[in-house]
């Protein structure tokens, strides 16, 4: 039998990094090469008195109904409501002024970007990204088989002029941009970059698709209000807005959202609907109970501090040992640090060699929207204790300096 | 901010059953019109004790790790192994010959028809489906914008030549199929009539994507073996099959899976990567747990045995109460009466009347994938207790009656 494959199956590939992740899981290697967060911050204690509750035969309030059977049927496909509410209410402190009901609740927010490509790519049409950007938003996306345009930018974050040109001279459909502590290059977009950058969206019409995984993870102050709180979500919003759980809480949930405009809501609803009919409600339940009260103002300091040490020691150690000719920016929050290496190395070709020294990064070639620099490195410094940091790095450098000899 | 959509937003639509659930759970209706499993069958003592060992800290037999956060980290895309392993060994009992690395675990089955086709449906390629068949699988199919090709059938199934057709004459990409217990028909295709269209199939080479969410709902004789034991999953495999959680546990954990060639298996691996990264690994964990002794054998029976008295219930009041003219099979198991009223009724505009007669059904015409039938509908009996569905279908005959004379 000879199975006839759709066009867009050729953009499907297998995920370099996930080949790295293979090989760097053999026992024995310092993987700074992974992007989960550390399973020591999961609240497991808190995520099982949630459970309890939410299994439970009887309301303790004595009202009818059985939350387990409940949790356990077919639900609504926007979301789980008080979730939903939630997620409003905590970005609304945030200055995003969204309803509850502009809220989806996704599985994980690696849905949300299907769903927003779905929803806004066609063949050919144009998707602008930073340069670097986030590897699986260029997967999610390349099924729908967009052109990928770069959105050059500096240490401070993209750049308007490029950021309108994506859309003046390529007719982009919308940009996606990751404005806290982004993956993989750790860049934090300050508030006066923001303002600009929103304002060059809204002078050329360009949407903002806007993806917040690590915003809550900073070490000394909080980033400035989303891209979303000035575009907007509104009847005549610019902006969509992705959030997830998998950092603050845990992500074996798959627990995300998307904040989307009312004329945009409907179609990215039945999307939703037709890729999975609802996110487990089970799943969405438990991460009610968990934050309902308040648990994250607690719990998500506890993550900083730990984040915030270990990426103190990959700071000292990066410092000691790298050799001249390397950069690299601490991170204000975030997993990563980005390496860029002296112009003639292939960080791609180094790899097989850092391996064989004991330690492992991902090549940064993988995360460019187009034109990638061979030169750059993406190292994380949350799964692996101080100390594991600090030898990893020196045997990276050690790598790098038998190579530039 | 005007956005510009994909054109296959298009093909995204309102749910007209959605909107006609909305309508039926106001109180004091009698609904025959959800798709929803029974509650009261839910195990919900098994998914505490279930979910209390995953979530535990250290593992029963001393080894190193700790399940709970295992659990709740990061996972492979493929699936949880161990489950992977389980829906090897139980399609082995059914005759279907397939490896664990060939089962890929997805977000309810609802996604594996999503994956199925991102990955096999072009804009303007043809897909065969039964007439009338499950409408989740043509909203999930319609994105992808195929052309729908609608197979004819009698009540023993799809009739071999018309599958036949849909190759030789529409050059369909894959026939989707139901044999057990379809949604909406219920329907069980027999032995002969499942080798009649498995040889159809093979010899126009049109692979088969069969759909098994109701097979375990027997009643009185388990179905014969799944088109794919005949058709293959293996390299030179003619079918991809679908199987789901959703109504032999509960169908608010979102677990389902799907069984490919190994030719088809990494790019459905690579869409689901891109799709939502994986399925909820603590999901997985806790229905491993549930079900990995043995869990099913004793259960399962218990539901076959409730929905069984309710079918009867149904049938019973059918018999009594319907004018003539109408016309029904009473199903041999699954969850679904359907019903054909004389010629000239239409279902769609008899339903304001039945709601206001205090019970609802859902239209016949949404299921078809072309040249939709207005005097058909739906009625499920799983969701009401017997003497509620008397009642139902009681109202409905009034509704009828008035209607015919």
């Amino acid at each position: 039998m000879t199975w006839t494959l759709a066009r867009r199956a050729d953009r499907l590939n297998p995920s370099t990094i996930r080949e790295i992740l293979k090989i760097t899981e053999r026992p024995g290697i310092i993987s700074l090469a992974g992007g989960l967060p550390s399973a020591d911050t999961f609240p497991v204690e808190a995520m099982r008195e949630a459970t309890a509750r939410v299994l439970a035969d009887t309301r303790t309030d004595g009202s009818p109904g059985s939350p387990a059977r409940e949790a356990l049927q077919y639900a609504a496909s926007e979301g789980y409501g008080p979730l939903r509410e939630w997620v409003a209410g905590e970005m609304a402190g945030h200055g995003l002024k969204a309803d509850a009901s502009q809220v989806l609740i996704t599985t994980g927010s690696q849905q949300g970007l299907d769903l927003v490509a779905k929803v806004l790519v066609d063949p050919g049409s144009t998707v602008a990204a930073e340069s670097p950007t986030y590897l699986g938003a260029l997967q999610a996306f390349a099924p729908y088989e967009p052109r990928f345009t770069a959105v050059d930018g500096d240490d401070e974050g993209p750049l308007p002029e490029a950021l309108a040109r994506a859309r003046t001279q390529h007719d982009a459909r919308f940009a996606y941009l990751l404005p806290n502590f982004q993956n993989p290059s750790g860049r934090c977009v300050g508030a006066e970059r923001r303002r600009q950058l929103v304002q060059a969206a809204a002078e050329v019409g360009l949407p903002i698709v806007e993806d917040n995984p690590y915003g809550e993870l900073w070490f000394d102050a909080p980033p400035p209000a989303p891209l979303a709180a000035a575009a907007g979500v509104g009847a005549q919003g610019g902006a969509v807005y992705l959030g997830s759980f998998s950092k603050v809480l845990a992500p074996g949930l798959r627990l995300g959202y998307v904040i989307a405009p009312p004329a945009l809501f409907p179609k990215l609803l039945q999307a939703k609907q037709a890729a999975d009919l609802h996110t487990p409600g089970f799943n969405q339940r438990v991460v009610h109970e968990v934050i309902k009260s308040g648990f994250l103002r607690d719990h998500v300091p506890t993550i900083r501090q730990r984040y915030k040490a270990q990426r103190d020691a990959m700071a000292t150690a990066l410092a000691r040992e790298m050799p001249p000719g390397c950069r690299w920016n601490a991170p204000a929050g975030g997993m990563f640090f980005w390496v860029e290496l002296p112009g003639g190395l292939d960080a791609t070709a180094l790899l097989p060699k850092a391996v064989e020294a004991g330690m492992a990064f991902v090549p940064g070639a993988t995360f460019f929207p187009e034109a990638p620099r061979a030169n750059t490195l993406r190292l994380s410094f949350v799964t692996v204790p101080p100390e594991r940091i600090d030898q990893g790095v020196t045997l990276l450098a050690r790598v790098l300096a038998a190579e530039l000899h």
